[in-house]
């Protein structure tokens, strides 16, 4: 490792903290080349939340929505105005091509927007109310109302390592116009962008309202209380962990939890390849294969195409998807760059021989592949991957294990959308799936029965192909989550991803009183 | 024990189970002569999941709200037709007095009552909107929209044992008109009266729709999957089991959990106590005490009277409390019975030692008392207690220990609004508390301040103390649940209480498409 590499500082109590003990080298994923490095710890974390309690809570306490939400703009407009450098960095530290980058980053100073947005619309008062006045008895004079309250504790946000950039701002807007001061932990291995808005954003705040752990997460939980928020996004063996964290459960502290997730993509009978439908399915699915090299939470795991046309969508995938290039995402002509780090690279090639041994290949094998523009040897690098099944529903892997990678099946199906619902089912809740149909009444019974198994469902049409997202973007006006699998949680979708982060209060008493209360 | 004694049946897999095993008797607290029997499991609990998860999930799945709502509507009719013999159990196995058994058997039936009218109101359909179509993207045609769709899934009830029939039906009442099959497990102590009401149910109800466990849980949750709900109402100990339950945390099941709750009533400044808000105030203290011999979630435990006010109010708590007579609740002079169970009445003589050795007592003493009409030694009675401190911020045991039974302890403030919330907020998330004033500005900072740490805030003044149920009162209009130790639950207010038992969608596509989807 070299001296005089950049160290990551936290920003905890109003000051960057260096912290100490052995340090841990954040590399380019690409070339495995050390860029920084973070500390093992020695931060004071309890300071930080007692900061966080006086500071933080009075600050934010003084302030309006519509005050908030100008914070919020004020951190939005920091990004845009370091754009460039935000990119580079996450191309280098992300393994990110240049598009994911953008998508990253300008995600994140998207969603502060929404939400800076959101808060001048709510304007200048500290709570919402919930619902309409309440007649409660027999008279209009007792009457109830129901009210949003800001919560008196600390978020703590825990993100994962694919979007250091958008999971810093998503979770951040809601809880800073919430009016909870917030401590944010990035993942370790990607925390370049996150450290880097941190620096932007550390000026515009008041004292404590945002403060950043960069390196191991130690003793963080260990000082939350009741009235406290965690919102953590990652894998399934953590969030366990902190379900059953001691203090969270000692605390009832409010968990808000995003997992894993099988996303499925479903093509309806009536949908012809070459229609635009039908190429919207098509994009969809090689964009969330490539884009962020599959590592995001909301990308198509499980695509379910009608019987007898396996082929057709295959030989559509294959050819698109050898066009793209695969290697060190610094290069212009490169599309899809290396897993985040060695440890993902490793999981997910276990995670494809497990597909490989109860299903067909159809591209890329199981994931070897020569990188372009790289070291010999070096990268964590994994190729798209598509493998077939005739029985998805039966096909264990591909229900029970997300490839967070790289990597989809087809399986097939009889057309129906009962079926299809069932199959969207069998992920045991997933944040997102999708099904490409301009048949109503199809439409109708996949939404009836797949709804409750989904945080969101994309249904994909000719109307729309053209000015779709994609399944993949979780957008700031609609709710990111999803039952079981998927952690159960809420994020975002507007008004909606405040809530978490406030307490729902029926206020009881005379009908006036309340009214005056509502201002 | 007497042969020939009622064996208490569980409902399952649409028949009536003795099970087998070891039987406990249930006792009539005021006397302690058993009454009943239950039987210590030998129930398929698989088979009962697998009724609700086929039959019961059918059945509901073909019915819409109103029809849903019916079904309470029937469930409701056929409590009031039996209301006098479910008084009557309420009495002999509850320890109720008349009052009581109604305040429990009415409010299970005016809580189905509700949910019918809403059922009724919310229509021919089977899912809501969540919100107002929502643009996605630059035009009108890329849209989303919110929805609450049924969850497929079994919701599982555990109930406490103060409220057999309160706690069944408000429970029932919300995750059968949400369409979810449900298991209720009344507390084996108490459980004649849920007991009776399955009875009523039972033929009313399709099948699988309401199952009921009567005795040990056994293995109850190691059947939960993906997609259930657990609603637990009961203390802090048995909700840390369940937040940890394997199966829980690994489905991520939802969980609702109501547990301790150190509710504060707080008398402001302005307020004689001659006057009609005056009144209330000693009105609701007497209740809360001594209704269910104090044996409510809600029950105030916790009073703050403003310095110099500390001898008229509790004159005048002593006064009212030597009016109320103690003894067998089957006699018509007794206004307060025994505890329910002998464990209750042992840990909350426990918790009056652990108040007594930090307070003054003002009434009571530590609740020994000579109860009139039972066998001498008989029955689990403790006397009302009022205890005193002059520094009730900091006496650990009044703001860290649910005494649940007839006793309360009097505080003396400063008379500011901003020491009263931090007083409520010093019980660390309570289901609800009071404040009693006439003075706007007061109950203002004070609603400002207390919100985040109340489910509900009681707003006791002259123009409602005519018409107020008081704050002991749930109602099915407004939230019952509270943050932080209160359990951080939500359940009832009105559509609230459904959404428990439906998963909310973000639907995203072609705004025309989303319009014809919600009908």
């Amino acid at each position: 490792m070299k001296r005089g590499m950049q160290l990551l500082a936290s920003y905890l109590s109003g000051s960057w903290s260096p912290g100490s003990g052995a340090r841990t080298a954040l590399v380019n994923p690409a070339t495995e080349a050390p860029i920084a490095e973070v500390s093992a710890g020695g931060h004071d974390l309890a300071a930080a939340f007692a900061f966080a309690r006086t500071s933080g809570a009075a600050e934010l306490n003084a302030l309006s929505f519509a005050q908030r939400g100008a914070l919020l703009a004020a951190c939005a407009k920091a990004i845009h105005g370091a754009r460039e450098a935000l990119i580079d960095l996450a191309v280098a530290n992300g393994g990110n091509t240049r598009g994911d980058a953008k998508f990253d980053v300008d995600g994140g100073s998207a969603t502060l927007g929404y939400y800076a947005e959101l808060g001048a619309r709510l304007g200048n008062t500290t709570h919402l109310p919930d619902g309409d006045p309440i007649q409660v008895g027999r008279t209009a004079r007792m009457g109830g109302q129901h009210i949003w309250a800001r919560r008196r504790g600390v978020a703590v946000h825990i993100n994962a390592f694919n979007f250091p950039g958008w999971g810093l701002c998503e979770k951040l807007a809601c809880s800073l116009l919430a009016g909870m001061p917030t401590i944010s932990k990035p993942a370790t291995a990607t925390a370049l962008v996150a450290h880097r808005m941190m620096e932007l954003f550390a000026p515009l705040l008041p004292a404590g309202a945002l403060q950043m752990l960069v390196g191991p997460a130690g003793d963080l939980l260990d000082h939350v209380r009741p009235g406290d928020a965690v919102a953590f996004t990652g894998g399934s063996s953590t969030a366990r962990t902190l379900r059953t964290h001691p203090k969270i459960v000692e605390h009832n502290v409010r968990l808000n939890i995003e997992a894993d997730s099988l996303n499925a993509a479903v093509l309806a009978p009536d949908v012809d390849l070459s229609s635009e439908t039908g190429g919207l399915f098509l994009a969809d699915v090689v964009r969330d294969m490539t884009q962020k090299t599959g590592q995001k939470c909301t990308a198509i795991r499980r695509v379910l195409v009608p019987l007898g046309k396996e082929a057709d969508v295959a030989d559509a995938l294959k050819e698109r998807l050898a066009a793209i290039q695969v290697g060190d995402p610094s290069l212009e002509n490169v599309r899809m760059g290396p897993l985040a780090t060695a440890a993902q690279a490793k999981d997910i090639k276990a995670g494809i021989a497990r597909l490989a041994a109860a299903t067909d290949s159809i591209y890329g094998g199981t994931g070897e592949i020569t990188p372009v523009g790289v070291p010999a040897g070096k990268g964590y690098f994994v190729g798209p991957v598509v493998r077939a099944t005739k029985d998805p529903m039966n096909c264990a892997p591909l229900n029970e294990h997300e490839v967070f990678g790289p990597c989809t099946t087809i399986g097939s199906y009889d057309g129906t959308a009962v079926f299809a619902s069932a199959f969207v089912a069998k992920g045991d809740g997933c944040l997102v799936s999708s099904a490409y149909s301009d048949d109503r009444d199809w439409v109708a019974t996949f939404v009836g029965a797949a709804a409750p198994w989904a945080g969101r469902l994309y249904l994909g049409s000719s109307k729309m192909a053209a000015m779709s997202p994609g399944p993949g973007t979780a957008l700031p006006s609609l709710l990111h989550g999803g039952p079981g699998r998927a952690g159960g949680g809420e994020e975002l979708g507007g008004e909606r991803g405040l809530h978490f982060y406030m307490q729902r209060t029926a206020l009881e008493g005379d009908a006036s009183v309340l009214k005056s209360l509502l201002g």
